[in-house]
């Protein structure tokens, strides 16, 4: 492990964040608000921070795969520890670790909260709240079409064939060419969809955070009540919508700016993800309409808003879904493992995977009747070579181990079972509301503090794909 | 498909199943119960039905792989039908669908039970619904080691390699000759636990139940508070140990019994069952001590016994572990997805699986840090190729998405949320008692009828390694 370089590329990391601190320093200046003071310290000290680490290290040798894992992970870590000083120094939240919770919910686009009173916060913190999963999306595009392709992480070595690659030994130079196409992409959707929440009828303020918010698929809200609080048709199917195209492998979105705009109906795992929707949609529309609407209209407005943003994984809310049904809790529950496609900000074991599982299933079932035959899983034109569909299933049974170990510690600190495996799900998806107590009217404030850590671990875990971060408890990995 | 060999051959199925009425037959005539008129038309009925199977069809050709999955599946159906009728004949259910649950829980060997008074039943219809148990025991077993590994079903084909066996074409010498080498150990091991039981202080009717239900890792039991009833540590001794013993592999006890009794210890399988089920005894112990008992003797007797009953998926009880703590809660249904070890009677997942699941995941682990070494799955001195890993990966995310589909249509039918994953889990697992509900104080009665079918059909896809049901569904398995 080229430890310098490693420690380089994080204060760069750091001092970038830094910087970002102004967009909420403007903030305040422009609402007067009283809070600016302790958003300048969290400038200062993080670009110091940063500028410090760049000046005592410098790169030593290429960035290998090795290298990666640990930028990526402690990355995020280190965004999410520096990201907690405008919460702290504000007097935002009561303890470093909610704050923690709450900046580490905010980069890994998450979106569980511990503030329960939201719209006493000044805007500067509001801003930075939104912008911590803002930020956490574009990460996350980056690192699931750049970095994870050229890592082999969990098959997402599927996405790497579409653009010729250097070898497994330079990173930079590929990784940086995509960003930059990814982030222009990145940042005209979410132009368009500010102008349009304006439009709709949300203020300018609200309508930058929510896009903020919605483009990373991590659903912190200015409002206690979340989108809910508009209660305009307006803002739901502009929201929804906006949701829907971030739960889309950003790709697509590039090819479709580019012109051919029918690349998205020839895409197996897109049509696959609508379907699912579409499915769930029209599911609760009708359970909803039948025990808790009184009018089919209002009862698929709530139903389509509440699937696209469980399955996106954003995790906005316009009610309170604990009212409705088990079976719609339920469907709700299997949607936050699904989660959005490939290469989208959305979270969970992504589309792409379950998909390639069920075709892996009917490939097993062909083959119990033909045992000599030679049959592989095919995606798109091309068969998936057994190895890939190996390290999906790998890592399918992987993410519901750390599924269910993490309730089980739940339910240990004394959280009930609903609860206990929704707060799992929710995090480790990077969804934000969960089930029972952590449910879209409730918060996380009440779990105790180990269960927050806890939690905090399994949003990485999730947000970086799960073995971006266990492969650093390997020793090996740190030898060479 | 040949279908008349298939025929054929379900026809001795039935014709032989209609012989072991005559056991709760004879029972009816030593209690002088005048219910021995309905078991006597049962016999009469499945008796004729059998011969008259056998003489309208012969057999045509060789049992190849394909029949062996009709006659499977079919063979397990149709005991569970004509299994009905001593239950229907005596009036002891209150319908069909009640009296098909009853059976196929119990040829299934999952125990789950719709009968709210046990007690009331005549003697006869006890002991043939033991009996279910232990003829579906019996049958698990030479499933499990001599046609599914032959069938390459689940991964299972891992246990072929241990007696050289004929090819693909040619089942039913080889099937014939395993079946009567278990048997023997099934039979010796039941009439041990008969007399064990017998001295444990159990009248002779009962341990003949119990170990029928134990041995099956069925879990049926003659009191309505299942081995509770006793309150005798040393009762509960005999059937911990009992059970243990049919969670393990049966070829294993027959080399035991030729005499090498250390093979145990070099079975890595036996040992990580070993291990999950101390580990949750030990954490059952602490929890209930500090929760539900007064001394650390009566925790761990409860502990250990509903460990081992709930981990090979048997299912007796000796509390109401619905009042344990939600973590011991979890930690039994986490048990209920393991299971007993292949070859055994036990349901689930299966220990083997498991186990090659974590391998698989260190594995992976490894090749994401050195992305071009070739590395294998060790299991024992083998190495486990590539196909089967996949293959068991597949077997556990089909069953973990059959899991939570049945949860959803059972909370569709009215079921709270722990209820139906508590259901849900137990059928498909075979193991009886879920959670809420169908908790072990409760039973299965108020589920609704199309609720009851579907856990049927689960209980079927479970036990018989969920593809040997499901190739049925592929039409060209049809054909040829």
């Amino acid at each position: 492990m080229r430890i310098q370089s490693v420690v380089h590329i994080l204060g760069s990391i750091i001092f970038f964040l830094g910087i970002s601190m102004l967009l909420p320093l403007i903030c305040a200046f422009v609402y007067k608000e009283s809070d600016w003071f302790g958003i300048f310290l969290s400038f200062l000290i993080t670009v110091s921070s940063g500028l410090i680490i760049l000046i005592l290290t410098k790169m030593r040798g290429e960035i290998r795969a090795k290298e990666g894992f640990a930028i990526v992970s402690f990355g995020w870590l280190m965004m999410s520890l520096f990201g907690t000083l405008p919460f702290l120094l504000t007097n935002s939240t009561n303890s470093f670790i909610n704050a923690f919770f709450e900046t580490t919910s905010g980069f890994t686009t998450t979106g569980a909260s511990i503030l329960n009173d939201i719209e006493v916060l000044p805007k500067c913190i509001l801003l930075w709240r939104s912008q911590t999963q803002w930020i956490g999306g574009m990460g996350i595009i980056v690192l699931s079409l750049a970095v994870l392709p050229i890592l082999g992480i969990g098959g997402m070595q599927l996405f790497k064939a579409e653009v010729p690659g250097p070898t497994h030994d330079k990173i930079a130079p590929r990784v940086g060419q995509i960003a930059k196409i990814l982030w222009g992409v990145y940042l005209l959707i979410s132009a368009a969809e500010i102008v349009l929440l304006k439009i709709a009828g949300m203020s300018f303020f609200d309508s930058i955070c929510h896009t903020f918010t919605c483009m990373a698929t991590g659903g912190f809200s200015t409002k206690n009540s979340s989108i809910g609080a508009y209660n305009s048709v307006y803002i739901d199917a502009v929201v929804a919508f906006f949701m829907f195209l971030a739960g889309i492998n950003f790709a697509m979105h590039f090819r479709a700016l580019k012109g051919s705009l029918l690349c998205y109906f020839k895409d197996k795992e897109f049509l696959f993800y609508v379907g699912i929707l579409a499915a769930a949609t029209l599911y609760l529309t009708g359970d909803t309409y039948i025990n808790n609407y009184n009018n089919i209209g209002e009862a698929f407005q709530k139903s389509i808003f509440q699937s696209v943003s469980i399955g996106t994984t954003t995790g906005f809310v316009t009610e309170d879904y604990i009212k409705w049904s088990y079976t719609s809790q339920l469907i709700l529950f299997t949607l936050m493992f699904f989660g959005g496609c490939a290469g989208s900000t959305g979270g969970g074991m992504k589309i792409v995977r379950i998909l390639l599982l069920i075709k892996s299933g009917f490939v097993e079932l062909k083959k119990s009747i033909h045992p000599n035959a030679v049959i592989y899983v095919k995606f798109g034109d091309k068969s998936v070579p057994n190895d890939i569909i190996s390290k999906i299933l790998a890592f399918l049974l992987l993410y519901i181990g750390i599924f269910a170990v993490t309730a089980i510690i739940m339910s240990f600190l004394g959280l009930d079972i609903v609860t206990s495996i929704g707060a799992s799900a929710a995090c480790i998806g990077n969804i934000g509301p969960g089930l029972g107590s952590v449910g879209p009217a409730f918060d996380y404030s009440h779990i105790p503090s180990l269960g927050k850590c806890v939690l905090v671990f399994c949003m990485i875990l999730g947000r970086l794909e799960l073995y971006t971060v266990l492969v650093l408890f390997n020793k090996r990995l740190w030898k060479v």
